[in-house]
């Protein structure tokens, strides 16, 4: 699994006891996944489907930074299944887990649509500083 | 169930393909479900501990008008599982359901505590508008 | 009064002295009103007119739960008033009352227009948990 | 009255009819009202005690510029009114005016202090572009 | 250079070593350049081109109450050069100063197109409180 | 350079002409080159000093997936220095650019202090998908 996007946590993403608020983090690995499933179908319209087993593993604080990274598990014939992981960019100690987040590719209508794709295409690097 | 926030969908709620923003919803259940927690457990310690089953079952528009439910299923020692549905506050449409979310009360040093309840607690109302 | 809506006070509610922030409150409030009047009219046009007699009873503090409650008190020919309350959720304790919100119900062209409603419709439940 | 605030209609401030929001507009007149406030009493410890005739002149739409204006009408020995305009920066037109702004001056524990002021601080410019 | 817009520093601008977050000043003067160049220029249709020389001067810090200003120092054919300053409202102390930045007219293709403006366009004003 | 964090444009994030904001745009590089200097120098406690020919490049529209890389050009011994550019994800075509972004490392007195580091830390990866 590869991490991508980062984020540094600022007050405005706090619960009121004063870590991460569950629900910013479940807002950008929405974001984070969508973003993956419009990359790897090649397509824009893609919808949330399904996601299972979320796991909060630890929690973070103020001033954290922590990484997102999402990898492709299934392709199905209109779907896409990905797991992802939360982690500390420093540690790397695991913040959240998801099992399952189901993606479906639709079309004008809204109604599933195959995509054509049944692998994960992969962008090489050399380094990542 | 019964369903107590409402959320009118505005622009900020919006995904760029015009529907509301499944990170948004995620945010809007967490915090649903932290406040139900809370208050059924007397307690302000408690933490998400896992979600499962999220269905994304219809879309919502922009100036659609929803609401929140929530109820317990179980009642653990320290923790406290709840079932959540959104739907259209209009049409009773289902937008999302929630199987199974789980919170986990704590201590005062984030370690899970025993709160001492087992059931819900009813609060009577004769008329809702 | 009837009170649906709850919001759990986090960092990013809160002014620099500490406590919820007036404008936030007074944002929930104007959401809330609106969400009521277009539930009572069966209009998605309608437009706030006037406020008025804005107490700030008490303040609340980061992590407390608060609830918003809006209730009819004059059904016009194209207005709708209506009071609000918000009070903290556990303690009962009064945070802010409203003696008059007046939506207006207006046409294509933004002009008044009957609504043709005189009362409120209720919407009975036995229970609120 | 001086206009100082200006704010630019984006589409995070709408409502879902597509004009201004009233309850963004309201949050905005209450931070410039606190910071009015602040100055003029030479104190932080400033809370809003009441707000009264909010009249909603006529709307706002996207990508307009708006712009704030505060006025003190009384100084009270702990309390301080003010009135209060937010109008089109280019056509002049109003868009909403507030009557009354009281917010009280209160000392470390949140009790009303006099503040010592009686009139408006004046601070002269020759041009404004 | 005349101030106009003014902002109160609440926890939501902070970044988590609890100072004004870089990036929300970055936001908000970037709003209020260009609420000035549609302003100066008369034209709805104005893009950022260019920012240069930006020196965080100072930090800022919860509850402060800051203001932003701006000023004309070039008119181009089709562009407009400013300079910008927020400073600390009570005390005066700058806060950040960025020495260019370049808005253009657009016409409706987005190519830059003439804006037949040569000079400030001042609004005289006696008093400002 | 690198490419980490991905944002996938919202209307939350677009101008009043339906375009990417330029302010959301900064905060975001802000956010991005904090984490990156924090990471480098190994320190939380780093200063935005200046940033300095941000050049708007192309507009970015709803929908667009973006991708946000940072790379240190110079470490000076309190200082790091690093270049930004924004691409379009998926055309690779430059939205913006940033010469000089330099944050300063400091002491607990706020003081500029001795970083210790004079290179990047690479991290290898293989693949990126």
């Amino acid at each position: 699994m590869n991490f991508h996007t980062r984020k540094w946590v600022k007050p405005e993403d706090l619960n009121p006891n004063g870590t991460l608020f569950g629900g910013s983090l479940l807002k950008w690995i929405d974001e984070e996944a969508a973003i993956y499933a419009i990359i790897q179908l090649g397509s824009q319209r893609v919808v949330t489907k399904l996601i299972s087993e979320i796991n909060f593993v630890s929690s973070a604080r103020q001033s954290d930074i922590i990484e997102l990274g999402i990898t492709a598990t299934e392709f199905g014939r209109t779907s896409l299944t990905m797991r992802c992981e939360v982690r500390n960019k420093i540690t790397r100690k695991s913040i959240l887990t998801v099992e399952r987040m189901v993606f479906v590719n639709v079309d004008e209508q809204g109604q599933p649509a195959p995509h054509g794709k049944t692998e994960i295409t992969y962008i090489r690097d050399q380094f990542k500083d």
